[in-house]
Parts: structure tokens; C-alpha cells; sequence
């Protein structure tokens, strides 16, 4: 029988993409062409999935483990000749534990799925990001994700409780723990959050759900220094009491831009202050939580911690300060074509960095603009350049500036192909030699997403 | 050259010890009598370290690693001819970062002193325990070390941001990150917290901190179903807004041996309860974080919830209700010789599990009475049984009803050899063979910690 033939008897009709079938999808978030996989197995179940390792490890068969293809790092390209494993007939949600506030999915589910299953539970489900109505837990926990609630709850990898994943020779793994404290050996799961598909293919997990605020508040503020800009973070983390749950920095550029050169929106503060934040915090209340944030404001104005501010009164003014943050689409296209950094240091070195990268920049390629803005309650910097003709001498400019001070080429995207170049930037050659000696013990063949992250 | 010699030119006379200096030392933390080591190693530094794991890994020398000596599951007793590394000479608190709230500090720094200057600094350390005098950094770490934080702020594996590590062949993996975020490959720091340092020796860490809290909350209620005592924990996270700092259950069988049998502890509520919770809520505010305690408890006393309740007026009040609660030596003597049980399972399984050891204990062993608490905000149940004199009888009981319900034999204490046994008991037979191949590629010649967590 031949290979596809065996393969279409593990999965049935339905689980297997031929043809045209597989050439009618992408190869990749990013607009590579067309995929140019020998076929797309879609396994109804985790013993399905087993049994396709197995016989793609006795071929030798190279694998690439496609979700919901919103990275955004050239983390599942592949190659003529690979094997296509979708999650996507796995997507259900098997338990919500309303008591213990946890819930069981299989890796297929999209997250804009399991985040109403957990609010309709009475809980939330900490992990939200722009892509959220494509992206897939198991995608999600290959690359710990980030987004939008770090700062509170943490990245990916601290919602997660227990873990299922099928290794290179079809094992199962199951590590399906659903309990906060268990230190009965090695705690498998954080071998696989995070190393993109190269270790094992998740099929299933234990996600831990936090309570539901009650109420949000925003605010848009200005100050006058960088330094200000890091103690109000300090304070808010402490005058919050942990629920500060956005802390989002727009330098003067960023601003600018948005509300001036393109003009796409309101201008709720003057434009030619150096810095901006836009904070929020969830509150267990519902009138306290608001009363409480006003006070905290007062008090950081009344010192000259801020300078100015505006409070959203209504949910839509929050919308309306979210977008803009939000709005990369329109830079996107005011620098066409873009180049995109997401990276992290310590805050001490943030300003400077800031500074020296648009120097070199102004320097080096005088016809690149660029602005800065970043999550920085989790020392996370965005910056977006553009025109990036020439996209690798951009990046040698944020990233040779960036190595300087052991800053991360990745904070929360992942390497995959994209940043792979770059890798030693932020990661010494011992530490890289034993990713290579993990990698080499679980996947000796390597046929698991071959070449991400390191060759 | 001799191998002791070598050792002597690496580390000084002042880093080695032998002979009856060896002796002298206790074997392990739970008095297995003397050391039985052929040479106790204390480098100064990271470089000494390397330079010992070079040479031991070219003689195939078994190295077990000491920090404080606190553990409690025989983690660190090692055989006649093994050498042992000290941590003891490396401690030093590097650096503290007040404006990012983290600390860079070597692993033999006592717990008690990096929460000092944590302090200091105006954070907190967000890791403490009854041995916070002797426990020793890089020991917490390699046993991902739990104790009465952990409902607010997670484990040890939380509280690490970066880590030094030296590898069984010397090798030196440096990855000291200070970023909440970092997605640059493999996030190696996991594969060695709670390792339990059979895959590498901790030599340094990047610690996160958290704010200090300004006031503290402390109140003992009852409760007369164990339904209500999942229900109040599920409401105080949420009515907190995660400022829940503690969640301590005593099963009416603790309580009443504490106070009635035993005589030791002032009886705060009368004894007749099924459950009692000592619970306690971390403020960011002086007055306002008792004010909002006091609401939120009279309105789950109005609901009938919380069935009776006293509130520490005083903060000798308070540490009068959690010396009842810590008093491990006073139910020990009467257990005499004790066996002690740190064990964890879903919220769910708990009234239930605690029953079915209760009857079955009674049923084989009629002698050996218990007594049944928790960290249970976190999962996390202890039983303490006595007169243990059938130790292993004993273990079958506990550690037999829990299999069934898929609990972890350790929650937070780690396996150690004391748990090596059960260690199937909680972890599948594919999970524990993942674990050997996983120390297989890192220690091939299985000469760290050898024979803890499996054989």
C-alpha cells in the first residue's frame, strides 16, 4: 500500500487533503504562495494523530503542524514533499470546570471559542490577542503567546495546567494535570510551550481560567520623561494591587503619526508630549473599581507623574483610544512595505535603545521612518519601519543595537524561519547547543517542523 | 595528580572538605546520619564549579548537590565514593533592581536574606516557608519550592525570570533573563526548575519581585459543608480581585486535636465545625484593604456561607491563628512516629478522597489516627498519620486512594528517593520514560543527583 494510501486509512476520506485541495491553502501566514505539502492530514482524534507519527516516522516523513496560520514569524512554512498535520477537526471543548475554574480542549479549538466557553462558565479565559478569532490553542501554546493581558496574568505558558502532545514516533504524552501545584518529577508541558512545533504536536490541554473582572477602566495619559514613564508603571503596579491590567506606551513618533500625519484619529491629548500610556485596570467591582482608579489618577497628577490625561467615560472611548493603539494596519501602509520588531529588554535600557536605533537609523538609512510603542508593563517594544526596501539592513539596525544591551529578538512571536538568523543575537552558543541536544533526543530524525527556529 | 589533589588545585583549601569535617555534616535533612561523601566541594564562583564538572565528568564522579539541607523527601542523601557540591561559599545577591523589581542573586543565598533585600529594595520576594532561615536559593529552585505564597503568586517557577546553570560535563548555560517576556527558543530555565537537580547544578538566578503589600487581612471562619468551602474560595478570588494571599483549610479533625486534644492553641471558634478556613487577603492600602475585608466578609456571613467567623484584630492575633495552623511538631509528637503526606488533586475529589482514606485507614490500620489540611487554595492537602510504625501500610492507604483520582504524591515537596516508588502513581509509564531520555541526553553518564525522582 502505498505511503498515501496508509495515511488515508489512519485518517478516513474526510481527514485527507490531496491535490488541489492542499494547493488551495496557504503555505503560511504571510503570503508565501501557495502549500506545497504532499498531502494535509487532518486527524479526527489524538490516536488518529499517534498512528500518522508512526508511520511518518518509520518514512522518514518530514511534518509541519499547521493551527489557525496567524504567526506571524514563518513559523510553519513548508516544503515540497512535507506532510501537512491541521488540527482543525479537533476542536472540542471537552470540559469547562466551573468549581475549579478549568477547562479541557482539544488543540484545534479557536481561541474566540474557548474564551466564550469560559466567560459563559462565569470565568475568563487570560490569553486574547488581535488574531484571536483565527488562531488555535495548539498554536497559541506552541509559541506561549503574548497580547493583551500579559501584564496581569502572564504569558501563554501560565495558563496552562497540564498538557497532551504526540511526539515524533507517535507516542502519546499524556500530562493532562489540572491541578495549581504538582512537583512529581519534570513537568513535561514546559518542554513543549513555546518550541513551535519543533518537539511535539500539542492535541490537547488543561487551561487555567481566572475570574471575571466586573468592570474596566481606561485612561490615555502624557509625561514629560521616560523616567516617569517607569515609575508610573511601579506605582500603578502597586496602587492597583495587581489589577493593572494594560500599561501600553506610545512614544512622541507613534502618537504623532496617528492622530497628525495620518490623521486616522481623535486626538484626545496634544500631540507634542514625548510620551503617552494608555492604562487599564480590571476591577472585582463594579463602582468601587472606578472610584478607586480616580483617586490613584488624582494623586500621580497632582504629583507631576503625569502630565495630562483624559479617562475614558464610556466603553466607546475606550474602543476608540484601543483602535488607535491597535491600528498597525495604517502604518502598515504608510510605510510600505513594513518591517516589524517585536523584542524586549530591561526598562533601564529602553530610552536609550530607542534613541540609538533611531540615530543609527537616521544615519545608516536616512530614508526609513520609524515609531515606537510597546507593552512595556512586560518590558515588550513594538517598532514598525518603513519603506524596508531593504529589510535586512533594518534589521541589522534594531538588532545589532539590540544585542548590546541582551535585549530578546523575539518577545513574544517566536523565531520560526524569520528570526532564525538572529537567534545568537539573543542566545549564547552553549544555550543553542542544548536546545540542538533536546531536539536531537525527542525528534532524532528531525521531522518535526524541520528547520525553525535553528537549523 | 590525585582526584582529590585536582580538586584541591580547582577550588582552594578553603572549598574542600574531608575527612572528618566531612562527617560531621548530616547526610541528608532527615537524619540518615553522617555524610558518607568522599569530599565535600564549596566553589567560590561558577567558573570553580565548571572546572569540578569537567573533571568529575572525566572520572564518572556521582556529584550530589547540598543547598540548605531543608528538603523533606530524601533529595539529596548520597553513597559512599560520591562527591558533594556546596553551594554554601556562593552567596551573594548580585544586584537589586528597584525600578524593574528584580534580583540577580547567587544560589547559595539564604532565602531569608534575599527576602530581606528584596524588601530593602521596597518588594517582596513572593516565595516563604517555614525553613526560610536554612533553605537556600538554588534548592528552592531545583525543587520548585512551594509553601504559603503560592495561591497569590504562583510556585518558585514563577518567581524566576533567568537562570545559571552548570551542565554534568561543566558546561556553563548562562541564561539570565530579566524580561517578563522572552519567546528567543527553548525557554531552558523550565527544564531545571523542579529538576531537582538531577539535569544540572543552579548556580545563579534572575528573580522577579513583587510589591510589597501595605496592610494584611487575617480572619478564622467555619463552614458547615465542604460544597461552601470550594464556593467561598471561588468567591474570595473573585470579591478579592486575587489579593487572596492565603486559603488554609483545617478538616474538623485537625482543628480539634490543635485545640481540644492537644491543649496547645487557643480555641477561636468552638470545635464542633466540619471545616474552618484561616484565610488572608494582601492589601495595597492601609485602610481601605480592612474596610473592604470586613464587607466582603459580612456579606458571605449574611448569605450563611461562612457559618461563624472571628477576624484578627491585632497582628498578634493573626500570627496566633497561623501558629496553630504551622504547628506540624505539636501534632508530630502526638503522631509519634509520624507519617506525612504532601499531596495534591482536583477541588472536586477532595471531601470525597479525605472520606475514603479516613474509612479505609480505620478498616486496615485501626490504629494510626489522621488529621487532614491544605493549602487548598492551591489544591494542595496534607495528611499527617500516626503512629506510623507501618510507614509503607500507611503510604498504600493515601497514596492508594489518590491514584484513582489522578493526584499528584507530591504537591509541592518533590519525589526525591522517599517518593521514587510512587512516583508511577501519578506520572504515566510513557511520561516517566520521556523523563530518562530527557536526563539520558543531558547527563548520559548519570552522574548528577543520581538515583532522585527515578532509577
Amino acid at each position: 500500500m502505498s505511503f498515501i494510501d496508509q495515511l488515508q486509512e489512519i485518517v478516513g476520506s474526510n481527514g485527507l487533503l490531496l491535490g488541489e485541495e492542499v494547493s488551495a491553502r496557504p503555505n503560511a501566514s504571510k503570503g508565501r504562495g501557495s502549500c506545497p505539502a504532499k498531502a494535509i492530514v487532518r486527524p479526527a482524534n489524538t490516536e488518529e494523530l499517534s498512528a500518522v507519527m508512526k508511520l511518518c516516522h518509520a518514512n522518514d516523513q518530514p511534518v509541519v503542524t499547521h493551527g489557525g496560520l496567524t504567526g506571524t514569524v514563518d513559523g510553519i512554512t513548508c516544503a515540497e514533499g512535507d506532510v501537512v498535520v491541521s488540527l482543525e477537526r479537533m476542536r472540542s471543548i471537552q470540559r469547562v470546570d466551573a468549581e475549579a475554574g478549568v477547562m479541557v480542549v482539544e488543540a484545534g479549538v479557536v481561541l474566540e471559542n474557548a474564551q466564550a466557553a469560559a466567560k459563559e462558565a462565569g470565568w475568563q479565559l487570560a490569553v486574547d490577542f488581535g488574531a484571536r478569532g483565527s488562531a488555535q490553542i495548539g498554536g497559541m501554546i506552541s509559541t506561549n503567546a503574548g497580547g493583551n493581558s500579559v501584564v496581569r496574568y502572564g504569558m501563554t505558558r501560565e495558563q496552562v495546567l497540564g498538557l497532551e502532545v504526540v511526539l515524533a514516533d507517535g507516542t502519546v504524552i499524556s500530562s493532562m494535570n489540572e491541578m495549581l501545584k504538582n512537583n512529581t518529577g519534570y513537568d513535561l508541558k514546559h518542554w513543549f510551550i513555546g518550541a513551535e512545533g519543533t518537539l511535539g504536536i500539542v492535541t490537547r490541554a488543561v487551561l487555567r481560567l481566572r475570574p471575571q473582572p466586573k468592570s474596566v477602566q481606561t485612561a490615555f495619559v502624557a509625561l514629560d520623561s521616560y523616567d516617569k514613564v517607569v515609575t508610573l508603571l511601579r506605582r500603578l503596579g502597586s496602587d492597583f494591587e495587581g489589577k493593572l491590567s494594560a500599561y501600553e506606551v506610545m512614544w512622541n513618533n507613534h502618537y504623532r503619526l496617528m492622530v497628525e500625519t495620518l490623521d486616522k484619529h481623535q486626538a484626545f491629548l496634544p500631540v507634542d508630549y514625548p510620551y503617552y500610556v494608555l492604562l487599564e485596570q480590571e476591577s472585582g467591582h463594579e463602582s468601587k473599581g472606578e472610584e478607586h482608579f480616580m483617586e490613584v489618577l488624582s494623586a500621580v497628577m497632582e504629583e507631576e507623574l503625569v502630565t495630562d490625561a483624559v479617562i475614558a467615560q464610556t466603553s466607546q472611548q475606550a474602543a476608540q483610544l484601543w483602535e488607535m493603539r491597535d491600528d498597525v494596519g495604517s502604518i502598515a501602509r504608510h510605510f510600505k512595505p513594513l518591517a516589524a520588531f517585536d523584542i524586549s529588554m530591561p526598562l533601564s535600557e529602553m530610552e536609550a535603545y530607542v534613541e540609538r536605533v533611531t540615530d543609527t537609523m537616521a544615519d545608516k538609512l536616512p530614508e526609513v521612518g520609524l515609531v515606537a510603542f510597546g507593552h512595556l508593563g512586560d518590558g515588550n517594544l513594538h517598532i514598525l519601519a518603513g519603506p524596508a526596501h531593504e529589510h535586512r539592513a533594518i534589521e541589522e539596525v534594531v538588532y545589532g543595537e539590540l544585542v548590546k544591551i541582551g535585549g530578546a529578538v523575539s518577545a513574544e512571536h517566536g523565531i520560526g524561519l524569520e528570526k532564525k538568523d538572529f537567534l545568537s543575537y539573543s542566545r549564547s552558543e552553549q544555550e543553542i547547543a542544548l536546545m540542538k541536544t533536546i531536539k536531537q533526543s525527542l525528534d532524532p530524525k528531525q521531522l518535526l517542523n524541520p528547520g525553525k527556529i535553528f537549523s
